[in-house]
């Protein structure tokens, strides 16, 4: 394993602080400097030793990698900033939830610097956020989805897949139309469902009720209704297609919910229980699958409502 | 406090089981009898010491107090059944997670005998069911939910909070409907959106790639999507009126965040962001209320949908 000479971050949050951590828990890395907006964090960063210095964008630029970990929507004026000011072996790398969007706007505004660019995403994260939240092993045993485009160099997906092994994380290829399918199934549109759901129930008029009595299972169906309003806004607009895409079929199945419950049948009554045992099944054999290691059962079964 | 002499359980697993094991604890009951479906399910009852013997329906109906504890929709035969043997002191009582159809159907089994039922709803449970899962502090702390009608006798009432008091739990009044509506926003239409978006994604071509990216935020939101088919079938088809009552203002709510996004103006841009925020601040401040016991701010301040 090769070390970084120089790292730099833009934006020394959880996901970017916890990068440099891991990497200097296991000497990967040599000298790791910090951009960011506000001093206070950046001051926690060298109080805790996740960065050894600060630096604009402009210092950034001369690092041998730079791991760009702002919100997405920050990142189109942070590529434009590094470029005339990245050298040609310099490698830039993101920690953003969604691709396409990303590697779009490093195409428009890196220029003939986009070979350089490997899109990535660790998957990974807690509610906390900050410099002082990040923590040495928050990638270990984690995936990190690597998204190569046509152009980019092949040297530098070695060396981002390389510094992401270093932190325990393993390494999954995909193209940036499917990560964005993929965590649009399984996070984005869960998301938007969750904050929609407590958003309506806030409202109504006997929340208070509501708010009294709910109890695990609301809890834990509405823990991501807490996350960050400004975070899940810009994941959301930026992934909106893919979102929007899975929203219609979620919205079709709704429809068919309302229509099966309006005429209670036989035959509607089995088509909600055959939902419900879809759902279930694949969903205890994922628990089986996460807490066990079974293999999971072949899915995609089409499985189709009515 | 005073001891139930004879109780009978109909549907000794989790909930009857449960309440059996809380009252002999704190010495509230005197004998155990239990009914149910299947031998060896009674037989393991009997061996854990949860009931004294085993009863036909007949002879429950001579015990002091009688707690239905079967899925909701046997609830009518079971009540139908008792009802000739049902003595003029003998109390009924229910455990029904659905309030409305519960008392409709002990109005029309339990004829002349109605006013001795007393309609509740114990706010516990685990995924696990049956006998063996049962335990003697599942209802500390926990409410109880008591939906007295205008026949319900008063000291049924009475004698049926004092058994719920006597295992810990605490009392909570509320009539059918407002129960009903409560439970839906904060359980059954949960478990709904849970179910219909974990069946929609196994259905998918690329299911087998959500599954192995899905993480804990997915996990969370979907664990109420492993419950049993058949009790939740039985759920939502009981409480379908007021299900279907808020699915319309959630599916009107989804409508609008497609509208949202298929034109992200700066205006739809900040509806998003401000649906997402009235919930994260309401989500938040509940978590502090269940986690630390902060007062809760008072909801219903008609956040609307643009």
């Amino acid at each position: 394993m090769s070390q970084i000479k120089t790292l730099a971050i833009v934006g020394v949050g959880l996901i970017g602080g916890s990068l440099s951590l891991a990497l200097k828990s296991k000497r990967a890395v040599g000298r790791v400097i910090g951009v960011g907006r506000t001093r206070a964090n950046l001051d926690e960063a060298l109080k805790l030793g996740i960065i050894d210095e600060t630096a604009s964008l402009q210092e950034a630029a001369t690092a041998d990698v730079i791991f760009v970990a702002t919100p997405v929507a920050q990142m189109p004026p942070v590529f434009a900033a590094l470029r005339p000011h990245v050298g040609p072996n310099t490698i830039i790398t993101d920690g953003g939830s969604t691709k396409q969007d990303v590697v779009a706007a490093a195409r428009a505004s890196l220029g003939e610097k986009f070979s350089q660019f490997v899109p990535a995403h660790p998957i990974a994260g807690t509610e906390k956020t900050g410099a002082a939240a990040a923590f040495a092993t928050l990638y270990e045993k984690r995936k990190v989805v690597v998204c190569r485009e046509a152009e980019t160099s092949a040297v530098a997906v070695d060396i981002v897949e390389s510094m992401w092994r270093a932190t325990g994380a393993e390494i999954h290829s995909m193209t940036a139309a499917n990560h964005d399918d993929v965590f649009a199934a399984v996070s984005h549109l869960p998301h938007l469902l969750a904050f929609a759901l407590v958003d309506m129930l806030a409202a109504l008029p006997p929340a208070d009720d509501y708010f009294k009595f709910a109890a695990s299972g609301f809890r834990d169906f509405t823990r991501i209704a807490g996350g960050s309003p400004e975070m899940w806004r810009d994941i959301t607009l930026a992934n909106r297609d893919a979102i929007r895409e899975q929203l219609a079929i979620y919205r079709a199945r709704l429809d068919k919910f309302d229509l099966w419950l309006a005429d209670p049948s036989v035959q509607n009554t089995a088509n909600v229980e055959a939902s419900y045992a879809r759902a279930s099944a694949a969903r205890n054999a994922w628990q089986r699958h996460i807490e066990y290691g079974e293999p999971m059962p072949k899915l995609a079964s089409g499985g189709q409502v009515e």
